[in-house]
This record gives structure tokens, sequence and C-alpha cells, in this order.
């Protein structure tokens, strides 16, 4: 170990006491998220903050002494945004797990960042309330970490992302500063949203310690449920576009493409007619949840679907199963890189020939699927052991390309932490890249907050990125 | 006219011929917004641009002599934000009001800045589409304003602030650059939220050519209206927030105190109960719009109110003639300054009570109306004369202090301009506001695009200011 990770390790045992993890061992869980993604070497030491205080004192050392932070939640990010690797330094959050307040009356709770979703949302409900992000890892993943990468889920495409469900921030500045940006109140213009911009700059500029969330109320009603299976992935695209464009509003819209339904399945042994070739899956809710299925289960018929509807509790689990199989079905197949483009909502199916015609070059298989509500699609490469293959990287790069010629964008919610960082230049082009990170170098002048994240190093601070280059996982 | 101000004029008439208004007689026009407030003398010219390309010449121009540019739409702020004084360049948008695309099947409008928020939605209407911002002065201000304030008006409660209507925009940057920010799809995750960071900025950070606008559908079925009276403001401010806290989502609710009914009924003639001491307005919307009414009627009743409750469109127009006609009644009595604080949903009642303790300090009296759905009040002055009067500046300064104090904001929904930005430190802390003033310069290094805007120059800069300090309007 040098010398100067001696005195930081030092510097941060002293300062934060019974706080700070440095075995090996244990450390090595840091290394990776979700993603699939693994740094070649465990960080530094991990800071288990239990405080704003705790983390002030973290950023205040690791300013001190030039060491890149890395704030984390539960880890399940995946696109590598919360990795640590050599040198770094893990600045976990999942500790300050508290609902600090929840009001009614003003429709807001004021939480900690390791507060995980489902846990939040089920306190909430016992007052008739409800924060609307739903991201698919929601029983697993912190409120922290939906912050930090913007989260969206199902239902963002009638409720809206995590932005829109934020009011405001307490966030650690690189230097240990406490800093307030938004507003306890539904509006508020006073100046910049520095809110909106901390929500989805994944640690680079901030750490989040305290959050104002907006809450809306419990959606009364049963929910009554859809599923339509088609004989293309076109004509689902198609209904799928249809039924936005005749102006319903479902809460959820779920397609499956055909190799995950004959992954599905080999995976459950559940029989599915032989020429189903794409599955449509609608949810809505409020107090005419049924006749709003109905109708949109008109549209469905008409564009080539067999359709069901159901408002039975059973019936629509049933439903739901096919969706929510998916991706462990795929997983049973081999290691799984999911993906996380997202395309204007009439250019779905042009977005699923595109990658019909990525298999075929580059010999992969693609199964897809999809938030129908929104255009956000989730192409997954399985391929064998843990080193993604030459033509997985090949076949990526073009699918973003592909969604960027479609109008849409390299990441929809997942966003790009270490494995879309080479192509971020791609979407916002070289000004709007040095503006973004002229912000960074403003909030955080010595780099120390998630460095190498999101935006790709200039010559220095590349550790990260070599090491697990050289190990040959996932980053591009 | 000094030397460089006729080079200036000479290069914009070259680059931009047929674009420059230099007759001083009807700048005037633009020396002033609907803040009352008044430059001392007006601008240098306007420049009328019709195209992206007149924006960047305008922009490259004003860079190349340093010359502030005023970004300005219909004029319709109230924060002083558009106004144009000695040797600045106004850039008016307001003949960029095309409607360039609309999709029924992305739920998009895209738009040029100068297009009317109204005109806009009666030709959304025919798609079943709507653009849900709705600020009191929807029928003569421009989107581009919208954006430029991050608008709110009635609705914002149920369907957010102009921010979540806003999904991408093109933006000429001070150099003439012209960069695309956001998405075209729904949700997009590619590193900072530069698209939200524009929003509300004021014209600081760079000039919006083009909106893609997020739409809705048409709400569906009859509105119902609900009127209440109450004996006291604090009555009806308990049932606002009972309202609420009881989980109901009314699309509009406003309230409107005692000082404000008796100028209408002044006003209008109208007859109210001798011991009306607050009104309190609801509407509900969508399928079950009576069912939510009444049921937000029995609250009110509770809570001491005289119900009214209708589906009727006569009926529900007669109860909203009381909220609209208010500030026409308060205009009659002499010259109006409206204030813009915001609170937290559960302080309404309390900051009801600053604001009468503030009247008894200063002799002044603050007729308030207030969107009581979202804590966003309307204190408004009323005096003889063209100048403020000490008293109500100092009366304002304490409001604004009580709005902080009460966890709330300097201002809900007309921004800061030139009006507020002596409080806006108050309100952001001196940290914050030299991130927002450092991203200013990194967007707007040579400091054109308008200075002296929400931002206080430090030591130079300060015309404008001081021009209207010297004859005594409305800058604090």
């Amino acid at each position: 170990m040098l010398t100067d990770q001696a005195q930081v390790l030092d510097a941060l045992q002293q300062a934060l006491p019974g706080r700070v993890e440095t075995d090996p061992s244990t450390l090595e869980q840091y290394a990776a998220d979700r993603s699939g993604h693994r740094a070649a070497a465990p960080p530094l030491a991990a800071v288990h903050a239990r405080s704003v205080e705790d983390v002030q004192a973290a950023c205040r050392i690791a300013s001190e002494y030039r060491i890149p932070l890395v704030a984390r939640g539960t880890g399940t990010g995946l696109a590598g945004g919360s990795i640590a690797g050599q040198g770094e330094v893990v600045l976990s959050l999942a500790g300050m797990d508290s609902i600090l307040e929840i009001s009614p009356e003003n429709r807001l709770a004021v939480v900690q960042p390791g507060i995980i979703n489902g846990e939040l949302n089920r306190v909430l409900a016992d007052h008739g309330l409800w924060w609307a992000p739903d991201p698919a890892s929601k029983d697993i993943c912190t409120v922290g970490g939906n912050i930090a990468t913007n989260a969206g889920g199902l239902l963002c495409a009638k409720y809206g992302v995590t932005r829109e469900s934020v009011l405001a921030l307490k966030v650690v500045l690189a230097d240990g500063t406490l800093l307030s940006v938004g507003h306890r109140t539904v509006k508020g213009v006073t100046g910049m949203d520095l809110c909106a911009l901390m929500i989805g700059s994944e640690g680079t500029l901030g750490i989040v310690v305290e959050a104002t969330l907006k809450l809306q109320p419990v959606v009364a009603g049963t929910k009554a449920t859809l599923g339509a299976m088609f004989a293309s992935l076109e004509q689902a695209a198609d209904a799928a576009t249809s039924i936005i464009a005749g102006g319903h509003q479902p809460a959820i819209m779920e397609m499956v493409d055909q190799r995950t339904l004959r992954a599905i399945q080999a995976h459950t042994g559940q029989q599915l007619a032989e020429d189903a070739g794409a599955f449509l899956l609608v949810q809505c809710d409020g107090p005419q949840a049924l006749e709003q299925a109905q109708a949109i289960g008109q549209v469905a018929s008409d564009a080539g679907g067999q359709v069901q509807v159901s408002d039975d509790p059973v019936e629509s689990e049933k439903l739901f199963e096919l969706r929510r199989g998916a991706f462990a079905a795929l997983e049973s197949q081999g290691t799984m890189l999911v993906e996380d483009m997202a395309v204007p909502r009439d250019k779905m199916a042009e977005a699923f020939r595109a990658i019909r015609a990525i298999e075929e070059k580059y010999q992969v298989q693609i199964p897809t699927t999809c938030h129908a509500g929104d255009g956000n699609l989730h192409p997954a490469f399985v391929y064998e052991g843990a080193q993604v293959p030459q033509n997985v990287w090949d076949a990526a790069h073009e699918m973003f390309r592909t969604a960027l010629d479609l109008g849409g964008t390299l990441s929809g919610e997942h966003g790009i932490g270490l494995l879309k960082r080479g192509w971020l230049k791609d979407e916002l082009g070289e000004r709007q890249y040095q503006l973004q990170y002229g912000i960074k170098e403003l909030f955080d002048p010595l780099g120390i907050l998630n460095p190498g994240k999101v935006f790709t190093p200039a010559t220095t601070n590349n550790t990260t990125m070599e090491e697990t280059r050289a190990t040959g996982s996932h980053t591009p």
C-alpha cells in the first residue's frame, strides 16, 4: 500500500471511527454493480455514512488527499455508475435510510438517500400516499440511487420519471459544503433549477444526503389488465403507437418480443401459441380502469392482436407473469447485458426492424423487451462467459447509432456510468459535452466525485477504465 | 450616439436587413413589461428574428461588440425579466411563431418560441391534445416566455409546471452556436439535464429558438365547479389544506381574500354577504368530476364554508367570475404591484396571518389571492402614482422574509428578473448563488445575455438597474 493511501485510511478512521471498512475481501462487493461490470481490484475503503456530518467529513478528507469518492446505495445500477476500483473510496449511503417526515398536507416526504424505494412506498401506503418512480429493482434499490440516475420504470409514461417526483435535495459538495437546492413548495422559480440538474448526475456533482419527495395519492379502484398476442413485433408496436395516438393513457404498457417469449417458454414451461410473435401487456388504473382497458383492447384487436382483458387480480397476475419472467428466463441462458435505448414512440417498429438487421449483421441474438408507453427498449445480449464478445460490442455500438438516427437516446433510464461514456459525445455533440463537463468542474474542481463516470477522462484519472478493460469486462 | 453604438447598428442592419428597428419612439415599448417597471431610456435597437439564423447572427454581433441582448416575446412578464434599457438590444422572438409539428403518436408538438400559448392550445384541441402550462396571461404570452420563466398557472398542482411539459429545446448560445438539449423521447438520461437547467433561466443562458413540448390528451368530460364562502381566511386556508390532506386532486383550487372580495364588489356591483371573509374556488375535471367536487364540498362545508357545487357551465362560469375579476378590480383602485411568494401548503393560513401583521406594521393594504392547490400566494400592493412608496418596499421585503421563514420561496411562478434580484441571495445562500452565477459565466462568458437580470451585477454592467432606480421605478 502506498504511503498516501495509508494516510487517507488513517485520516478516515480518525474522523469516522467505526464507519470505515478496509477488509479487501468484503470490499470486493463494491467493485461491481448489476451491470455485469467489475473493476479489476477492490476499492481502498468504504465509508458507511450514518449522518450528513459523516458525508461532509468523508468529502473533506477526499478533497484533502485528492481521493476519488464513489457514492453508492445498494449497488443495483445497470451502467457501472457506482462501481469503485483501486485507490477509490466508496461512500455508502445505505445506512442513511430513515424517513424523516411524511406530510399528507404538503403531499411530500423527507427521506434520507438510503431508504429502499419499495420500503418507502409500503410506509407511505398507510398514509394513502405513493412515490411514483418504480424501477424494476424497486424492492432492492435506494431512493438516492433513483435520484442519481433519474430512474424510470414501468409507470413513467403516465406518472413521470424521478425528476418529476423530487421537490428538493440536500447535497454535500466535494469540499464538504452542505447545499439545499429546490423547494419544499410545488412551485418555485428562484434562479436556475439546480435540483433538476442534480437529478441524474450519477454522483458526479455532489452527494445527495436528503430528499424532499413529491407524493401522489394512492390511485383508487381496481386495476384492469390487458394481454394481447400478435403475430409480429411490428404489429404489436403499431398497436402501441395507435393506443397513444388514440388519446389513451395506460399506466403500464409493455412489449415482449418473440425471442424473449421463447426463452420464457423454455424457462417456465408455459405454453404459448406456435405463431406468438410478440406480446403486449397493458394496465389501466383509476376510476374507469376497466372501460379504458376495454377501449384499448379494441385498438389492439383492430391491429391484429388476440386480446384478453380482465380486472380480476388473479387473471391480471397471470398476464403480468409473461413480462415479469423475461429477464430471469434470459439470464438462465447465459450472461446477460441489458441495453436501454429509447426512441420516439412512433419509431418503435422501426427500431425493432433495425435490431433484427443488427442481429443478422453481427450474428448475435438480441431478445428485446420494451416499455412501449414511452419507447424505451431493453435489447438484451446473452452470451457465454464473463467477457463481452467483440461482436456484441459492435452490435451495441450500431444499436446506439440507430437510436440516435431515429431521434432517440443512448439511455432511457439506466444512465451512462462506465458502460456508455464512450458514446456520450455521439449524442451530446462536442459543445454540449464541454458545457456539461464545465459544470462538473465548477461543482467539483478537484475531480474527486465519481471521476471517470459519465465523462471519459481526458488523460488522467483513468484507472478504473483501464483496469476493467484489462480484465475484459463490460466496458467498451 | 456613441460611435460603437453606431457600429453595432450598422453591423446588425447589414447582417439582418429589414429586421432591425431603431426608432426610439417605438422602442419605448421594450423598456417595460407588465411588472409596472420601466427602464429610464429605451434600448438601442430591436431585432425581429424570423429564423434560427437571425438569432445566431444577432448573438454573434452582440458578442463581437459586447452588447447586452435581451430576449423578448410579448413582454407580459411580471418581474422585469425582458425589459431592455439604454445601450441594450432587444432580440424579439415574437415573429418566430410557427407550429412546426404536431405528433399525436408521440404526444408532442415542436414549436417556435413566439407562438402564443392560447393559440397553440386552440390548434392542439383539434387533435384532441393540450399543452398544460396555463399562466393567467395565456392568451397573450408566448411559449418561449413560459419556458424562460418556467411559468405556472392555475393547473400546476395537478398538471405540473412548464418544466414538466417540455421535452427538448434548441437554444442559441451567446456566441451563436446552436445547441440541442433534452430528448424527443419521454425518457432520456444521457448526462446532465441541461433542458431543465435552461427552463426558468430567464434568458441568461441562451436563446430558446425551438421547443419540443410534451402534450396531454384533452381531459374528457364535464368539469365540476365548487364555490365556498368562509367567514375567515384562516378557515378557507384550513379547508384547502384539508382537501389536499384528504387525497383529493382538484384541477384548480383558488382562494380570494376579503380585501379582494370587497374590491370586486365595488368594481362590479356584485352583492356579497356581509360576513364574506374569504372565497374558495375549486374545479375538478376527468370522468368523476362531479363526485370529486361533491366530496371536496363536504370537506369545505365541514370547515365552515357555505358551499355551492355545479357542473352546469353557466353556473360554473358565475363562480369563476369572482376569481377572474380580482386583478381588474384591484387595478381600478390604483397602481398595482403583484407579488408571488409560495409557501408549503400547510403554511397558507400562517402566511395570511403574517401578511395581515405586515399590513398593520407598514400601514399598507395587501389584498391577496392564492393558488391554494400549491401554496402560491399573490399578495398585491395598490398605491397612487407610478413610484412604489418606501413602505411598500419595506412590506415586500418582510413578506419575502416570511416566505423563506415558512420554508417557502420568493417567487412561485413569475421569476426573479429585475424586481427580485436583490433578494435572490437571501434564498439561495452565497454558495448556491455563486454556483448559479458560475453556470451563467460558463454559458455566457462575455455576459451579453440579459445581464443584470436574475443576478445582481457585481460592479459593472449595472446600467439598467441604476437608471431605473434613478427614476424611482419598481426595482428595490
